[in-house]
């Protein structure tokens, strides 16, 4: 589907900017160009001006969100909002539609409320993970955050677009619990049990009297989230941090196998993660194979003692394993100081794999993720290799994986890496990165999320029962935005005036 | 907020009625008398006519359910579903507004996918926990359901409803994944990777690409499900059922605090009941304290016994605490024909719960379940606790309590006990309960879940940014379901021609 991105009219625009620095001030709506610019794309062609903003606002607090989204309506101009707008590779801060208002939530970076006793806290969008790392901390709480690789990412945008961290509370979607959000109309919406005035199990619960509206404003543009609670997890005595490695893709399939079980047990409480080529191996002893696995596990001393062994026991047969393990005590200084992988699958939120990254590939590197989802089976996940495998050789990309394992299904993700500076190469990842998305949806492998530039052809590939979805979402979308001022184009999302259909 | 249920036009029901013979064939469409009053709320008083149907329809397919949402737009008629309409206590299957036609799910009742490897099934609504229990033992399976105390209801209904059970996988909301619904439009809809077609990962993964519309039909009137996927336990080589018991209220709060640590380390894996005056408890020793709590410790035998000791620690020091164990291996028969408590919390679904119930209360005997949540800490148990106390001596009713330990709240479920054949005494029974959800609500305490008497009042309850719930809900109502034909004033969602404002 060839997509023309429109335009915003200049002019309404330009008033709506007008009339923000008049509702929150100057000092927080940027409009220079320079500004501008740093607030495109971090992994689109460095000379493009796609995808830049014509002002970016930074509320303070609920009620200037609610401001800037009454102007929006009022000037019928569209706004974008991001948390920190670090999920690069899928698009960092800048907006699908060019001229939109981008709307900065870092400045709204409140940790509202911690209760260690019942293990959460309650945060603003602008608080990112190692934020909320360093609260806990300087509050000696017996809590730990879970985070993604890199640590600066805002921890409501990253749940919100379904993002995983590495501790057993790693399943960012489902550690969320009570939103509060400004609706396009501008009226101020709690989910749950927040629905009540006076009720203390905001934050505690997960349901509602009535549907559940939480999913809603996943990966969506249907509110503008401005406060979430989000579950922690206590501090375990000791963690250890587990480790195998071997040669052969077919192998993988036993090692799937064996950790599916071992996490159906509880025994494996995170989300492993399986990688070949993968950047934080730096360092890697070249003897070892090309695969490996790194988890977690962690409680009582004798007990992740006992789960070792079982695990020990549960790869011990795979052909050329050889395992490894890191022990830390949860007040032992080292487990903040140690390597990125230990440190992440440890609670302690970093920004090791982003300079890694660059000084591997260079300050202009840029990368797409193409992540997509199979079973959690070995021999599905071998296929799911051998299919991808062949795939990069044909686009010319070099294989190279992180597979996240889920609770019954597998992240398969690849990145395809290349020159920001160069707009050939830049476009030549773009585009293997399109095709590849079709061909793995004809092989069956959805992908859960995307950047910028694919987001409607993401959209195309839900086809079952005509589009069914996208129908519902416009649906929704027409009766929740009617103007279409938040986000157009999230996700494949248009407002009714911005839709174009071959 | 006093209602006056809204009718239905009786010659148009009886059209619809009328064509659903013709689209279904008689013997799918019940509208005798007799009929009509079986399906009436099992525990609203047995003289009423209240909430009785015009019809009950059987759709045995996909196409039968579109066919007869097809009928109820054309003549504008509701329909009110339910899957097998156990969810006594919570109306069973009756409707809210008389003369609906009632869709009962329960000839749509086919197992469609185990997958033993990947610990998940997919039902129709029609499947029972019973009857998903029966299949998995008929094929050998390694695989244990969750089941709610009483094993007859709808897997699919009873998930809807937020339903809970008794094993590690007893918070069933959570082990959804991948929803099949019959929008009121008649279009068919699949949730999340279900939305691509040939996707293989539809009931493996929870989340959607775009926003997540599974909430939406979780006690809701949005839908008709017709197909779920269930996330299934790998059964474990040993099964613990933990007991304790103590005398004194006060002493409550040191066990929900040690139980909620166990529960966060891993060590206590499903949701532990907290019991006062339980009716499972018959035959229980009278030298043991008024106050128990179950629990169940599952896997490999050796760390099942350290995970016990670790309990008794824990437990120990609580005052005039006795703890019991009873332990079955996963294969041993015993596990089968053991006290409903064991077999609950061992995935062995039973009716003994109701049967006692009847053999204590009589034939006549019904009960409505007034359910709060409050947060999971000991302190706020213990209040929640006195709170109850008080309000149910000052309406004359005996104080009894199960109260489900889930991860960070409680969910305290308190019966009132009333002969259904006495007018008075049920309507005092109603009366009682009401009242007292407006002074828990005033108190901070929500309810989750409620009886069709209750449904508005309820709903009135969540009066957070003026109703900001009530009114999305509507606005969502009207926007897919504009002629209000799906179970209307379920939840306290009416569609617009019925809305009442006091």
């Amino acid at each position: 589907m060839a997509m023309t991105v429109p335009r915003v009219d200049e002019a309404a625009a330009a008033a709506a900017v007008s009339a923000c620095v008049r509702a929150l001030g100057a000092e927080n709506v940027l409009t220079s160009v320079e500004d501008l610019r740093s607030y495109r794309d971090p992994y689109a062609y460095r000379g493009s001006d796609e995808n830049t903003g014509s002002a970016v606002v930074t509320p303070r607090s609920v009620e200037d969100v609610q401001e800037v989204v009454r102007i929006a309506n009022e000037f019928r101009v569209p706004l974008w909002t991001f948390g920190q707008g670090r999920n690069y590779a899928y698009g960092g801060p800048a907006p699908r539609v060019r001229g939109s208002i981008l709307v900065s939530m870092r400045e709204m970076k409140r940790v509202l409320e911690v209760d260690d006793e019942l293990a959460y806290a309650v945060v603003e969008p602008g608080v990112s993970f190692s934020a909320l790392y360093d609260h806990l901390r300087a509050g000696s709480y017996r809590l730990w955050p879970s985070s993604p690789d890199i640590g600066w990412g805002s921890i409501v945008g990253n749940t919100l677009d379904s993002g995983r961290g590495y501790t057993p509370y790693g399943d960012h979607p489902l550690t969320q619990c009570g939103l509060e959000v400004v609706l396009a109309n501008g009226e101020l919406f709690r989910t749950g049990m927040g629905g009540m005035t006076g009720s203390r199990t905001f934050h505690l619960f997960r349901e509602s009297y009535g549907p559940n509206h939480s999913g809603l404003f996943f990966q969506s543009n249907f509110g503008i989230v401005t406060k979430m609670g989000v579950w922690l997890m206590r501090a375990p005595e000791v963690y250890a941090s587990g480790w195998a490695w071997w040669p052969d893709d077919e192998a993988t399939a036993a090692v799937v196998d064996a950790m599916r079980e071992l996490m159906f047990e509880g025994i494996v409480r995170n989300n492993p993660l399986v990688g070949y080529g993968f950047p934080t191996e730096e360092g890697r002893d070249p003897t070892r194979g090309g695969w490996m696995v790194r988890f977690g596990l962690y409680g009582r001393e004798a007990l992740v003692e006992a789960h070792w062994k079982l695990v020990h026991d549960a790869l011990a047969g795979v052909p050329g394993i050889q395992l490894e393990r890191r022990t830390y005590r949860t007040d032992d200084e080292r487990a903040r100081s140690t390597v990125h992988d230990d440190k992440v699958q440890g609670g302690v939120p970093g920004l090791e794999l982003i300079e890694t990254f660059h000084r591997r590939h260079g300050e202009d590197a840029g990368h797409l993720d193409l992540s997509v989802l199979c079973p959690l089976s070995g021999a599905d996940v071998v296929e799911s290799i051998r299919v991808r495998r062949e795939l990069s050789d044909r686009h010319g990309v070099p294989y190279a994986a992180g597979i996240v394992l889920l609770p019954r299904s597998a992240l398969h993700i690849c990145p395809i890496i290349f020159d920001t500076s160069d707009e050939r190469a830049t476009r030549a990842a773009y585009e293997a990165y399109g095709q590849m998305v079709v061909e793995l949806a004809a092989a069956g492998y959805p992908v859960y999320r995307t950047n910028l530039q694919h987001m409607d052809l993401v959209a195309e590939q839900f086809d079952w029962g005509d589009h069914a979805q996208r129908r519902l979402n416009e649906r929704l979308k027409d009766l929740l935005d009617p103007n279409g001022i938040l986000s157009p184009g999230k996700q494949g999302i248009w407002p009714a005036h911005m839709r174009q259909r071959p």
